[in-house]
């Protein structure tokens, strides 16, 4: 269960060296001050007046530099070296890997550098907005151009012996290796670009205008609070509120989510609703005992994308849902009365294989965008492509993937915001989440009886558990591979994923 | 004007000695980690859910434990030695000031003390929530014994040759003397008590049953909105919420107020909103240039409250005020369209002689409840009243001060929640407050035209004015009494207060 704590391999706490205690002492007290950042972090974007940026940078970037001093402090370093050849426990054994790990990847960066790419991250930004209204990849390609020279560095730093886009991914992935990831991230691609071209030529007419209309923010906002009352949502540990990005922050004490509505499309706001509670129910399931060490953390980003993709579209995309939800949905929008169980499933399901935009993607062709520009980040960094070439290569690789070519760069590789962060190794955690999604599911699945009938019932307590005893209590006891395999029984891997699209997509569009 | 830097008396920046900056850096830093700390005691008493509440303590006594170790540390104390004989021009020498009395006071008293007096507070808490609602004096007093002790401890950490009153009020109000205050506080009870008593044989007529009935919260919350509007609070560096405790929290680019509603009640939050944006006007007033330091912070307690105070008494309580104000109130409450504005400004000024509890008082009233409280409180800490007494040295004083007796302690000596955090010192800082209100609004009505007839017709602007260049864009640059000199002309002294109260309340009740 969610709420129980993971099982503790050591009988008495006492046992561990001096050392140990110590630098968990110091451990906590860095993540309890990353914690407020994250409080801050909230604020901002939902609460804060506008007048209060300057404020508020100069308290997180102090905050940040604080931990990152208490990270780096030399005694934290003395600590893991006494604790080197330590006899510990699992448990505390993990813990020492991940405090290590932070460590070292800290410790190897100047400060300099982190703030010159931090200095970029602003101007960069700055030029991607201007560069995207004005649709001109020129304003913006001497920021990326310095963004990949400033990380290639900063790779360099941390480990001059590897490929820097695997030290890169590593910041967001630290316990997943590269090669399952790309391998993955190939299987998707071979998998879905001729799944695609079939739906594409596929005459199957889906009831894609069930929820046209116009549905007031209000109510959507009203539909959205009893979809997370549905699911299970604890709001004695967390809020709902509206941000421009939806979006999830917390720990296991207080864990908000957000959202957003678009009075034209109420399936929207209800999707990201489920996502982002299925990102909260992760960090509300993490051991309380636990808070502010690594056995308290969530692990990484592929993980905890797994856990709002496991709930967005493996129970918000299932007809069970449906049978369960639609009376709701209907309730506040009475206009919808005539939709049946099977047009929601489809409204919510179609394949928009003429989108050229990541975020208003389907299930399916979601990781072509992704593999896109998973395979341009990395061939920047690996020095195989020049930024020059970014706009055409990107346009060349849309029309292979899925059939369309952008006519504008704004619409193309000016889309997205995260290469004015400089975060390279960043986009593919969204399809592994998926993928893993899809495998948790599965065994998921296989583990509890009459799940789909459940989930008709409105009945989660099963799923909520399943996931709380197989992935959040562990926080990051167990790296990504192992944590995925104690939970299905099988390495991480594409297969369940394809099995999934396979079937659903195969029967819906008749493929 | 509020906006305005504060003059900067010297040309070059450039050219204050190293230390003096090293030393600036530091504070901006410590004072950063506070702010961000208020946003978290912000969100805690408005936005948390009910079981953030143990992440949240780690949280802020993380905060408190890193600022606290920031001041503290031994940089901090040769930095200040350095600077010791340096020639600094008068806006650095108010810095170093302020800085050195902080530091001297944080290094002083050992922290395993202030962790002891925490964790009695927590203790005495809960010990006085339960006397209270029992009225059982008993359960409280052991705890209260106890933080007299550590009280009386801390005082003499920081000064054994001084009176410990002194010493715990300076925690408050570092720079105004006790002997003032005293002078000030007597005064007030030498004025007060005989005019309380002739107003409570007064056949004045007021017309206290103006605004009977019921209110709803909706209507309220859009009035106290529209009257943060009609004064000027500026929403683009502010919010209004509602907390169970009406409260201000932020600086000078985000500074939120908030209040509460009782449907019986319409003035109660109206007035309490005024309160609050007075104080949330003198954050937003403070230079920003100058955030994090000395100079950007706002002055003690009691100037603080004067800024409420003024505006809550001296302009919400005036006739003035009710000519503008009450068509705003009738178009919300239209039941009340009989009311003239004699009629609301008899009401808001009642004086309500029979009244036990503090938070329930009058303009007039106010000060004997405080002065109760002072009186007893100075006893104790200097051991002239032992803590079983207190009840009846309680009730026999507002017998001879009030000329009324409460029936329980929970009505009298347990009413309040200061004492159970071992706040000695405070109570005095509230009439303190509004007594330099009424000397400052003295001041401003003298140099400000016509300010009645600006106030009647929502011309807030010079008022706004007079105070941001007089009191709010100084920061803690000058020391209280010098502050109130420069504004006013005069020492800081209870004449303006008793000529206000004299007048005012002589006509309104013929005595």
């Amino acid at each position: 269960m969610a709420t129980e704590a993971a099982p503790d391999d050591e009988a008495d706490a006492a046992d561990a060296p001096a050392a140990y205690d110590a630098l968990l002492d110091r451990v906590r007290r860095w993540n309890t001050v990353g914690s407020a950042a994250g409080v801050l972090g909230w604020d901002q974007q939902v609460m804060m007046p506008e007048g209060g940026t300057p404020a508020r940078s100069k308290q997180l970037s102090t905050l940040s530099s604080i931990r990152h001093d208490m990270v780096t402090d030399e005694e934290t370093g003395e600590l893991l070296d006494e604790l080197d050849d330590a006899d510990l426990t699992d448990e505390r054994a993990a813990v020492v890997r991940e405090v290590r790990r932070e460590y070292e990847r800290a410790d190897a960066v100047p400060v300099e550098l982190v703030e010159e790419i931090s200095e970029t991250g602003t101007e960069a930004l700055q030029a991607w907005e201007e560069a995207k209204a004005e649709d001109d990849f020129e304003t913006f390609a001497p920021h990326l151009e310095k963004h990949v020279e400033l990380k290639r560095e900063y790779a360099e730093h941390i480990d001059p012996d590897r490929d820097p886009y695997e030290v890169l991914f590593e910041e967001f992935e630290p316990c997943l290796s590269m090669e399952r990831a790309e391998a993955i991230l190939t299987e998707l691609r071979e998998t879905l670009v001729p799944m695609i071209d079939a739906i594409r030529e596929s005459d199957a007419d889906l009831a894609v205008d069930t929820f046209e209309g116009s549905f007031p923010e209000e109510e959507q906002e009203a539909l959205a609070r009893e979809t997370l009352e549905l699911v299970g949502y604890d709001f004695d540990r967390g809020r709902l509120d509206v941000s421009s990005h939806p979006f999830t922050a917390g720990n296991q004490f207080d864990c908000r989510v957000t959202t957003r509505f678009d009075e034209s499309d109420p399936l929207g706001a209800i999707g990201s609703t489920i996502h982002e509670f299925g990102h909260a129910q992760y960090n509300l399931g993490l051991p309380q005992e636990h808070f502010g060490t690594p056995l308290g953390e969530s692990r990484d980003l592929s993980v905890h994308e797994s856990q709002s993709r496991l709930w967005e579209n493996h129970v918000g995309r299932s007809r069970a849902f449906w049978e369960l939800f639609l009376p709701t949905f209907q309730e506040h929008f009475p206009e919808t009365d005539d939709a049946t169980v099977e047009d929601a499933y489809q409204a919510f399901n179609q394949v928009h294989e003429d989108n050229l935009i990541r975020v208003e993607a389907d299930e399916l062709t979601y990781h072509l965008h992704i593999v896109v520009r998973f395979e341009i980040e990395r061939d920047l960094v690996r020095g195989d492509l020049a930024v020059e070439d970014v706009p055409e290569v990107w346009n060349d690789k849309y029309e292979e993937y899925l059939g369309i070519r952008p006519d504008t760069d704004a619409e193309g590789c000016l889309q997205d915001i995260h290469w004015s962060h400089g975060n390279f190794g960043y986009f593919p955690t969204y399809s592994l989440g998926s993928v893993m999604a899809a495998q948790l599911f599965e065994a998921a699945e296989s583990e509890i009886d009459d799940l789909d009938d459940k989930i008709a019932a409105g009945e989660f307590d099963d799923l909520r558990e399943w996931l709380g005893e197989n992935v959040h209590r562990h926080g990051s006891r167990y790296e990504t591979n192992e944590l995925v395999e104690r939970a299905t029984g099988e390495e991480f891997s594409a297969d369940a994923f394809t099995d999934y699209v396979e079937e659903k997509y195969g029967e819906l569009y008749g493929i």
